[in-house]
């Protein structure tokens, strides 16, 4: 049996240790165009920040310890064809620029997600970056120790984790989203406050601008100086990065036949098979469903890759498994405020079909005497006529991830805000009021929907 | 419609203000025998601990703002009878020593919990305390700022978080727990890990010893100055608190011809009602009914007598509910100790009838290089043959209560352990490892169940 894997960062890494778990004698071949394999891309944010020194921590698995379990990891290797009719991929040695054909019993396309850039124009120069990979790390967090002023385009979730990074690296940082809102992710109303509550930090050292689009970098030889908007501001700059977005990588899926889904990802079944024979993918570049509305979803996270690369390989090795689907859930911090949903947006909600009635509380997350307790605003959405819950979203200094996987956990399970409002969370003064901000949420929420005997 | 409660700490206070909002026009009577309403006694051991410096800010609503709904709240007055053929309380003015009758048409009786006080020779001395009350609070904050050595008695949920207290306000202290582990609320295994975990922090100005039975307290007319155990240790103190239970106030009610149930707590139906029209209870005073054993249990907490106080006060004024019954989720903190649970213990599990498996994880709370990484150890129990989640319980400085309230819908809703495996729970580095500790539990629990397809 010969697996071969296209990728290696979470999905392709996961799959190819999972497969040699399942088959032992099966062999294994990972390629990937990359220069590391098995790495936390999640954790990047947290290394240009400065909370460890060492970027090898981002390393989980090295070639050396997936080749002590016969997995034979191809770094700079780049699978430019698949041919499905026999079975093969073409493979180029970004080395030393050799080409073979490989042979597969069973393969597993994991090939990720890339930076979206958008047309600005001298998008080229020095000191634009974009974040994905290891050496895109390095080279920022190089750049940052010795700058001191940036702007960033876009301001989602890697945008606002950057921000923070920089900030605490001493930079000065002016955050530029097209979009009325940073976080859009979030329904307006959170995303507003979530802006609100950013640009009310004390001491802040950042500047968060929306419906900023940028026209133009102005540079020279040494890189670019300069960033220019439609609304004719200017900014000084040492650096910038770009998170503007990911997209799929998908070319190579396209050209071997395979069919993309509605979000332009890869469209694969629950048991992760794309539409030709044998072939598999997982992670960043597939297309997943949601649990709850069953409608597409593209949310390329760590935590699905992981769960997807894992299932992949189950149902390429013969053990027949389905992935469940997604609930949607997410979580970041910027500096002492955490953003995380679950489920389906108000908007979501109405485009699913629903009719979505909501509630937004702001509570303590502890009990108010005790000196540590921090608000946290909580939205809590249901369906109006069944009353079933179908999403969540919480902001605040407070412990708001908490919520949000409590809330998870009634989304998979399909209840009722009613039967939510039953729950036993557990309660001491250190860790929620007596009455926990979702059970109030709960309650108010029960009014709004429709009775039912 | 004349409405009598008995008690106003947690539940009576809560029955009172809902009973209002229901019913603008009752007569609303709250008598109880303390010097205090509407506080959160839950609190005490943090205001002892020097989190706030004014006992006041454990007071949730004084009874001027009561009066102000026109709720009456009668401090030091005692209901030392209930006739319920006349349907009519006695109640004793402790102050003025005067007596009188008062008539109802709804009673609802919140009388609480009181410590249980082991029969040990000396106990009355001066400087042995126990806690329920803010003038416990009071005192014991003020002794402890004045003591060196001090001896707790008891090493359950209050014993731990007073331990803490008092370390902090400089005290040494030796608990001394008679049974073989203290939290025994947890299966032995993790009792054990909590008591290790414990007594292997750096600095600490404590012992715990468990199998010890205090026989004596040694003293004069200061008070006590001594400690003896059944192993013939002895302990010099400055004082001592006991925290070896608390028991339901229920003589009032036995009196009257209230049923208990098999704890000791009156028995209510799931609408807060006794054994006598019109009657009702909540709060610490009653027994509860496990939502998954349906078995009975009496788990005296801030958050389950606010629901009660909620439900009795709905049914009472006429607008049925019925209580859901509990999980049994509890949550404290000892230092940087977490300790949680929720569900049924493997030994309440099989006492149920269930045949229990079970797993425990030790595993980072986030992504190991970020810097506030920290251990949590988590046990996972489901029933053998039919894969339903039972209980959990979670230990360690990590971030471990959102875990188990995590659990704790999932327990709510009746997933099976394979169905939650499939949770969709939020992953990023500062907040969860890729896959989370309880879904690394979950799939190892999976291998433990019966397979059903």
């Amino acid at each position: 049996m010969k697996i071969v894997i296209i990728g290696g960062v979470a999905a392709g890494a996961k799959a190819a240790a999972k497969c040699r778990r399942l088959l032992p004698d099966a062999e294994i071949n990972l390629y990937t165009d990359d220069t590391h394999v098995s790495y936390s891309a999640c954790g990047i944010p947290y290394y240009v920040e400065g909370n460890f020194e060492d970027y090898q921590m981002l390393l989980v698995r090295s070639p050396e310890e997936f080749a002590q379990q016969n997995i034979y990891v191809h770094l700079e290797h780049k699978v430019s064809k698949i041919l499905p009719a026999c079975k093969k991929v073409l493979v180029e040695n970004l080395k030393d620029k050799s080409a073979f054909l490989v042979d597969y019993d069973k393969l597993i396309i994991a090939t990720g997600a890339r930076p979206f850039v958008p047309p600005i124009k001298n998008i080229a120069l020095n000191n634009v970056f974009t974040v994905r990979r290891i050496e895109d790390a390095i080279a920022i967090r190089e750049k940052v120790k010795i700058s001191k002023n940036a702007v960033i385009v876009g301001g989602g979730y890697i945008g606002v984790e950057m921000l923070e990074a920089f900030v605490r690296q001493g930079l000065h940082v002016t955050l530029l989203e097209r979009d009325e809102h940073i976080m859009s992710i979030f329904d307006k109303d959170m995303a507003q406050i979530i802006k609100d509550q950013l640009m009310a930090l004390p001491d802040r050292n950042f500047e968060i601008l929306t419906g900023e689009t940028v026209t133009e970098f102005i540079g020279d030889n040494n890189g670019v100086n300069g960033v220019k908007t439609s609304s004719g501001r200017e900014f000084e700059v040492d650096m910038v990065l770009i998170c503007a977005g990911v997209v799929p990588n998908v070319q190579i899926a396209i050209d071997a036949g395979i069919a993309l889904g509605s979000t332009g990802a890869i469209k694969v079944t629950p048991r992760m098979e794309t539409n030709i024979t044998d072939i598999y993918a997982c992670g960043d570049c597939v297309q997943e469903f949601n649990t709850i509305s069953k409608a597409p979803m593209w949310m390329p996270l760590g935590s699905n890759a992981n769960k997807e690369g894992r299932c992949a390989a189950m149902n390429a090795c013969g053990f027949p498994e389905e992935f469940a689907g997604i609930l949607g859930s997410s979580v970041t911090r910027c500096f002492r405020l955490t953003m995380s949903l679950t489920g389906l947006t108000e908007k979501q909600a109405a485009e699913a079909g629903f009719e979505p009635v909501s509630v937004i509380v702001n509570k303590y997350d502890k009990v108010g005497y005790m000196p540590d307790a921090s608000n946290i605003t909580l939205k809590l959405i249901a369906d109006k006529k069944t009353g079933l819950l179908l999403g969540g979203q919480g902001i605040g200094a407070g412990d708001t991830d908490k919520r949000i996987n409590t809330l998870a956990t009634a989304l998979l399970a399909k209840l009722t805000v009613e039967e939510f409002f039953n729950n036993d969370l557990t309660y001491a003064p250190p860790f929620s009021p007596t009455i926990d901000p979702l059970l109030n949420a709960a309650q108010i929420l029960m009014t709004k929907v429709d009775k039912h005997d």
